[in-house]
């Protein structure tokens, strides 16, 4: 390629496997024909961030300026950007480009595409490594933006660029978006608090299954689930079982799948969001007697996410956040380790990031 | 119910957990309204004759009369019997009754109906202990009959009733019966024999993947493979990643899940119709990042099997058989336990299995 035009930004970066993030500065490519540059006001801290900044999956690249629930307004439009312009909320998810021609770019699940592009950490066209949303600014192609609704307050929106398209797009995809099924919902963290929201309004009944029974309340009365059931009580479990259409198990934690195969009815799915590092114990029998699946699901496509915003502004939902300063970032990412957080970080860029000197 | 009418039959049954099969006498209900009675003219031997025999999953009455891959001559027809007459050529699966009204038996999948009764070892509604195949004739209701075409030999289509149907229901339920569709196929025996054959009929192309290079040559030449695979070999393994859309999985023994996964195009789909014991290790990522599922599936419908024969038919397939006689079938189930057959014994019931005194 010719040479790009640059222009400076900065952000919070991870220097080594330490994880630790502190100030940087870096460049950020000219606005181009189809791009959208955008100030970015908030940025959600999603567990992959942790994953990516301590090299847990053995691919990272340092620095890596983690950060992909991005939330801004836009500053500039390249020449050829049709659908916004400056003044717009947008948001930017897990991915910048793909290849938009291959079978899953041309299925609207660009998330699958083999040359797909992440936010952060992934080798851009023009040979640089992408910085993500924990910075100052953010450029991206437009077909990989998201406009948010007017309706929706920014902060507790940033979540949904990712933990929402995650839980929505496979609900979606199985047919599990209906009034009359039945979905249950595994760990009520990022994911799970979300999955809770989406599911109802699309209209279904939902069950959060959790260890015990410490969030019952949570979960019935703020977020809105229909019952709740103690996967530690063998009674309830038993009372559950062949009852659920599907199943959102956003566990990355090692856990025993059978009982969650038990609670599915006839042709029942269950859906893997959550990625535990090692394999998991699979009763093949309980598959196969009742017709029952096991598949895996990786964020979304473009088209999804929009849906999965404009049916969140419809409904006034969002994630439930904690709102954090730039300099609270490390503190957060220990507290993250811990699953210490109600139920996403984000972190207020505009507001505190600051450039070194 | 009311007073049942019987009729003497004959046949093999196992007694106790030795799974030894000796000379047994009982008796068949009288015809009913619905009921077809048929002479049984042969009868395949399933593996899952030898688990019951050998009370492997815990369940099995004694005596035990195993058998459900069974072909034969209508004999009698009750008065209210509209599809079928004395002299056709019929065959009955796995099963020889269900509730008819439930969510799976109005989709046309009795085979996961929760009151499905199973053709040998099920208590039947009149109270009685369903008897198999092994044995001189049998009785049931015309609904969960299917009809064999004429030309069909009927000793070698035997099998298809329980190991045909097993593999067509999911390639068909999948949808991996088309041409322009790759099939992997695990596990060249009772099962994977007749998958290779019933998915080059649907025309697709078809794998064979297995542990050493040894039925190469069978599986292409005389089955009609179009590739072979051995999953030993890495350089093998690794050119074929990412190459199909589904994996019939006929293997009950354990073995790794990862390389099939691998194997899998995006939103592949691997089909366990095998039933290892013990979980298998399920590694989750690799579902994760390509949106691939794993399945279970569990013979099929009536309506399924009778096209599955039709297909047959059509295309002049059938089990690829031993025949052997009555009083060989200790002989045999010990071979089979060793995997030492190809791919099916069949009892030649009509002309070998004679009554004792």
């Amino acid at each position: 390629m010719g040479e790009v035009l640059k222009k400076e930004a900065y952000g919070l970066a991870v220097k080594d496997e330490s994880g630790v993030l502190s100030p940087f500065r870096f460049s950020r490519r000219e606005t181009g024909e189809k791009d959208v540059r955008f100030k970015v006001l908030f940025c959600g801290i999603c567990h992959t961030d942790l994953s990516m900044a301590k090299n847990e999956w053995g691919f990272t690249t340092y620095p890596l300026v983690p950060g992909h629930e991005i939330v801004g307004v836009v500053t500039e439009v390249g020449a050829k950007v049709t659908k916004f312009k400056a003044g717009d909320k947008v948001g930017v998810g897990y991915m910048v480009s793909s290849c938009r021609s291959c079978e899953t770019c041309t299925d609207d699940q660009e998330n699958y595409c083999p040359n797909m592009i992440l936010t952060s950490g992934a080798k851009y066209y023009d040979g640089t490594i992408t910085n993500g949303g924990y910075s100052d600014h953010m450029v991206c192609e437009e077909d990989y933006i998201i406009r948010i609704p007017e309706n929706l307050p920014l902060d507790a929106t940033a979540p949904l660029l990712c933990a929402g398209t995650t839980v929505y797009s496979p609900m979606k995809y199985h047919g599990l978006d209906k009034p009359g099924i039945h979905i249950g919902v595994v760990g009520l963290g990022g994911l799970g608090h979300v999955a809770v929201k989406l599911a109802k309004a699309m209209g279904t009944k939902v069950t959060v299954i959790s260890t015990s029974d410490r969030k019952r309340d949570e979960a019935i009365s703020r977020l809105g689930a229909d019952l709740f059931l103690v996967s530690r009580d063998p009674e309830q479990m038993k009372d559950a079982v062949g009852t659920m259409d599907g199943i959102i198990d956003t566990v990355s934690a090692m856990h025993p799948l059978l009982p969650l195969l038990d609670l599915l009815k006839y042709k029942g799915k269950l859906i893997m969001v959550g990625a535990p590092y090692k394999p998991l114990e699979l009763p093949v029998l309980p598959l196969i007697f009742g017709k029952k699946m096991v598949v895996g699901s990786m964020v979304g496509g473009i088209k999804e996410t929009q849906e999965m915003i404009d049916l969140a502004a419809k409904h006034n939902i969002t994630a439930d956040i904690e709102l954090i300063s730039a300099d609270y970032v490390n503190t957060a990412m220990d507290r993250l380790e811990k699953a210490d957080v109600r139920y996403r970080f984000v972190i207020d860029v505009a507001n505190t990031l600051k450039p070194t000197p």
